[in-house]
């Protein structure tokens, strides 16, 4: 039977490998047990579970932080991590955009310069045109 | 050039066949505009982009409606749509299941409450197990 | 020096007048003070301002439940008020269309049938084309 | 090493006895892992930390689902928990009434007649005026 | 009959001449879609329609941001819209301040903030004292 | 008959000394009544009430804040005066991590990022392993 955090860490190294050292250390001097929690339970139950694809389970996940739109640090994150496990640029700007309909304008625009930032870093700007 | 409307209308003729007219008489005697900006706006504009098959774009819509927690009707709907477009029960499970950790464990419990209902009323119970 | 009870029944006979002996009622065994809060902070101090007439008052607290679209009860109270203070059914349904835009449309098709159940008992249906 | 589902179910027997079977039930056919994350995340690894006790826990829980104002079923099921632990009806109202202030008015309305269901079915109504 | 876009960009001509061009420079490269949609949707659509003056639209747009209290830039645009088409800035507080009874008072004190800096850049500061 | 602001400042001095001239100072040109309202409403109806001391109250604001994830200059005023009135840092820390199975993991992370910035400029790090 595998270890729980270790299984965790291991999509986490497929997903968001740059950036969980640096959330260890933020949370080391005040809450390290929130870091296991993000380990333990969303990355070690849920992301390696067989129903879907870390594709689709990083597309669904950008959507709902996108529409509730007050997490942009995590929102930057997913994004980073919807690129890692293959989606394209244009596919997580697709699911964005698509938010205008069910968490508004505001929350689509704002999560489009959340990803322009990340894909900026990366080189990846600008897009194809449809 | 195709009618926007019409354009619409093809796309919820796939994904919302039974209910979209349902809408419309629904709206017809207090806000029909808006019944027609539905199909014009996110079925035209949206859905019928060519970056994100359906089966994707109903599933992250499923995901935000979860995690945003405050429109069960519509949650229902694009359950309904997103099995209508062939993605199984069991992936949208995972999908809603996995609001838990973005909308919290309430959101993903009532999520599942309203896929249950579709899902009753499909004869697509019990599910498979993982 | 008026009193802040007195001065925010003033404003619900106005706007609410069925409705807030009720609410008193309901809060009676529970949260008596809640009502009174209720009268005297929002109706006492804010709706009473000069800066804004009742009528702009109403629609942009009907703009604002219908946006956050998770307190259907009090959002009917306040597409009533917004009758009773002189707003079309007309009016009020473009405020609720245009919250499509900013809170999803699920949140503006959810308002729309909160009117619907207000105009419907008021008689109002079915409105004017635009 | 305790187990981690059964140290969740120790808590759960303490705040939730009643409902957790019937939670179990309604999730069995369409996504029991929701209800095993349920009991082994918060229930295991959350309440049971030494920082707090369930008096506090379970007030925090009702806060904030009071304010964030869509999820009626758990919010019921916390108001009935904080009871359970020991905190008075009156107490839980204090809370629920203080929410006005965070999550507005309508939220802590609606919070306070979730409460009003979950205190008439224990024959705590009316509660002692302040 | 008269194009849509067209149609949306008188109405930004009027309301947010200085912020649209700059959002489809911030847009042009990753999402110019999206520019348009906000163009021929909410500006083309909703804001262009009979039943409701610029002003009142103005009004409610910013009550909805203030107690969703989630897109701060877009809340700056649209008040500087609200003052564009001829409500006071004592106008915009009022209706800001009332959000405090329905978002609470942490969003109604962000919202004045985000007020303060489009006034202060307008020069409009002190308000004149009730 | 003691004075309703004068009720609420006795509050504040005890929970938000340092913050409360300044909010004041910043709403003065602007909104002066919002300040007033502050003091009026939440400090000297709600906080001032016997039901619930000051300790859980604080505690119970900081869950509100936390799940809600869109007012962080508040939440970190409400985490001092949680810190003021007699709660350890190590407490608040446990309300905060509880909050990611109601708001989510992203408002928990982020709540705990707003306590850090509170806690490091007391001087509270690192804390206490559990």
């Amino acid at each position: 039977m595998e270890d729980r955090f270790e299984k965790g860490m291991e999509i986490l190294n497929i997903t968001n490998k740059d950036k969980i050292e640096g959330i260890f250390d933020e949370l080391e001097d005040i809450a390290p047990d929130l870091g296991r929690f993000v380990v333990e339970f969303p990355y070690s139950e849920l992301y390696t579970r067989k129903g879907l694809d870390l594709k689709i389970r990083e597309l669904v996940t950008v959507a709902a932080l996108t529409a509730m739109g007050n997490a942009e640090p995590q929102l930057k994150d997913h994004i980073n991590a919807a690129l890692n496990v293959g989606n394209s640029p244009e596919e997580i700007i697709e699911v964005i955009m698509q938010m205008s309909a069910y968490g508004g304008f505001p929350s689509a625009i704002n999560g489009v310069m959340a990803a322009k930032k990340v894909f900026k870093k990366r080189g990846l700007l600008p897009l194809k045109k449809e």
